[in-house]
């Protein structure tokens, strides 16, 4: 299994992906294709362009199957390994999960505009100026401290105690409030310390710090 | 089970989760909310902060459990109903199928925009000036007539012979190339005729022509 990715250090919807690959031992050869200005005769475009139909990453390749989206990713993975429990066990909170999951995959656009994912920089300056500027953030800041208040435990994970694909679809959120300093409550607090204290998020962020 | 949904003629993503549980005939109540201005103090947003976080619909109402995105809606079902095969059956062309529904859960942002779901009304000639001043829409439309191109059989759906999930997720696409009377290849205008030829689409379109 081969997954394409861009820059840890940017690269959140690849970040989802690995996440889980790792996280779930899933046995896969990484293959990172380094940003550039995306221009169609660059390296980025044109690696892409052999792969996948829509020259974005991350692109899962299994055999003969192209899988070009990262929630896509995920839900094949938790098909092909079912005993790994990617997704939690519960019917219902799993409706839940992929709820949260996909006001990710279409929403917070002024978080994710406004404040890109750079691990390795502190722009806790300009995350304090933003924030008290633009009512959008400060919505989809309130919404996601939503989200992360409804854990079960106060150090667990988004659905329950064990990491799963809901987390690793708020991993690059944790990376984005901790580099911005975006003012958060003690329960969000917890729940980023719970994220950055997993083994695959941990080495991400090394692998991040790598690159730069 | 009840799903909440918007105006038949103008909401997407209410069609989407609609025509899912219609074709499959799994039983539901439906609550229409009309739309208004959405302003906080108006019945569409009130009626919604009763029983979803996000106020929007589609939301369906399970038992205790509110799934607040039409994409989470359809995994849900899926999951209730295994036999009915909302999905593909096979895991390859799932993975396929549920790539090209996240395409256009967070993508095609310039047909969306230019071109929001009318049913009743014919804009070709509207239609006809955003095609040729838009370089964006004219990739959307490239991109979703590659996805209808796919397709093993000249006259089936995206996955087979069976209407499924992914082609819920372009029905509403359907309505907008129809109102907008956009220029699609031989192959395209086929696949609409047949999104056009299900029932559950037709019941919609009804609907949505006797609220005008």
């Amino acid at each position: 299994m081969d997954l394409y990715i861009g820059n840890k250090n940017y690269s959140t919807w690849s970040m989802r992906a690995w996440l889980v690959l790792q996280h779930f031992q899933i046995p896969f050869t990484e293959h990172l294709v380094p940003y550039d200005d995306f221009l169609p005769e660059q390296n980025f475009k044109q690696t892409l362009a052999k792969i996948t139909p829509v020259g974005k990453v991350p692109v899962l390749k299994h055999q003969d199957l192209i899988v070009w989206d990262s929630l896509a990713i995920c839900e094949y993975l938790a098909e092909l390994f079912p005993e790994r429990h990617l997704w939690t066990q519960d019917i219902k909170t799993r409706a839940y999960a992929r709820a949260v999951c996909a006001e990710m995959h279409s929403g917070f656009m002024a978080l994710r505009s406004l404040c890109p994912m750079n691990i390795t920089q502190d722009f806790t300056q300009l995350g304090q100026q933003l924030f008290h500027e633009n009512a959008d953030l400060q919505a989809d800041i309130k919404r996601i401290e939503e989200i992360w208040s409804k854990r079960e435990y106060p150090k667990g994970f988004l659905c329950g105690n064990e990491f799963t694909i809901v987390d690793a679809f708020y991993a690059p959120v944790v990376m984005r409030f901790k580099s911005y300093g975006l003012p958060v409550s003690e329960s969000s607090q917890n729940y980023m310390q719970t994220i950055l204290n997993v083994g695959a998020v941990k080495a991400w962020i090394e692998a991040a710090q790598q690159e730069s």
